[in-house]
């Protein structure tokens, strides 16, 4: 699939496979697929990307993507405003939100510290962390970050961060996933379920 | 994945999610990545989608995808103008270009015969096709459709068309696929490829 019949259909290809994961195939099966479509339809999807771009806002508190300066999570008055959840992401505050176990507020650090990829702790929201915890009353923040290297690292250097401001860290647990098999499980989250053992109480 | 934080975020992984094979947990990856992007990228995504749609032309003679009224294949000078190859859309020139075994002009029928989703012989590129049968000096018509019951009823539809005009119409091997093992071939193709064996000539 190398030589495309015209270069609109070239143009339109390349761009649709910078998308993640999205090869030159896919991205061809997608295009194909838009230009079987009206204009209209065509002009909606297109608008819809850049709309999005161009006219998207972030909540002044939790830095979630938000239609209003104060999301609707952190300007609800039935959810718990003295806990926080960091979490890396949108989809990761949508995830935890799916669980129905959580009523308090979340903070999006837009990012995980990744001396790999560049990303510092400025590039991401942690100072604006910082202020929540000493400033609104914040008495427990829960760390949700990926299990990896980078997510232990933000994860640790985030608590440094709040040592001596007293609040209450914690992170959320590892182990073996609900449904899982014992024989299936990798050997590290297995080892750290072992050591995190939890009591049963009566 | 219910609760989108943002309407404009919504709307964006609802288009997105209209792609083939596009959910909407990979919608909203697509989109959270076009959203980290500089606003003249997303620019550029956008409008290389609806310029393809609104500005693109197709060729004359073949329909083939192209930027010219007569494509670079119909036009070319080096190629067979006696041989033309029946195919179902876009990709299937491309790929067929890919194996380097072919050297004759192309018809793009844009879709096969299927009544199933309502499409008829009207629907598609057919009676052009018989014109060119007719006018330009074709000796042979290759039909390379889908081996499935719209292919074949496809294929047949094209050959009753075809049959006063005195053209050769062939169609593509259909057999064990190179690198196949026999072991795992399903029966109806290998069945096919003995009834349809091929001689060997010293």
């Amino acid at each position: 699939m190398n030589d495309y019949p015209s270069v609109l259909l070239e143009a339109a290809v390349q761009q649709m496979s910078s998308l993640p994961g999205v090869g030159k195939r896919t991205a061809l099966r997608h295009v194909l697929h838009l230009l079987r479509q009206k204009p209209e339809t065509v002009e909606a999807f297109a608008s819809a990307m850049t709309r999005l771009r161009n006219e998207v806002t972030y909540c002044r508190v939790c830095h979630n993507i938000s239609d209003t300066e104060l999301c609707p999570i952190c300007s609800s008055r039935s959810r718990d405003k003295h806990l926080v959840c960091v979490v890396e992401n949108v989809q990761d505050v949508m995830q935890v939100e799916n669980t129905g176990q959580y009523n308090g507020l979340y903070h999006v650090l837009g990012g995980i510290i990744s001396p790999m990829d560049g990303v510092g702790p400025k590039d991401i929201e942690i100072d604006s962390l910082v202020e929540r915890v000493k400033n609104d009353g914040v008495t427990e923040v829960i760390l949700a970050l990926p299990t990896t290297m980078e997510g232990d690292t933000t994860n640790f250097y985030i608590f440094r961060r709040l040592q001596d401001t007293g609040v209450k860290v914690s992170q959320i647990a590892r182990g073996v996933a609900v449904g899982g098999e014992i024989e299936y499980t990798d050997e590290i989250t297995l080892g750290r379920s072992i050591v995190n053992r939890i009591e049963f109480k009566a």
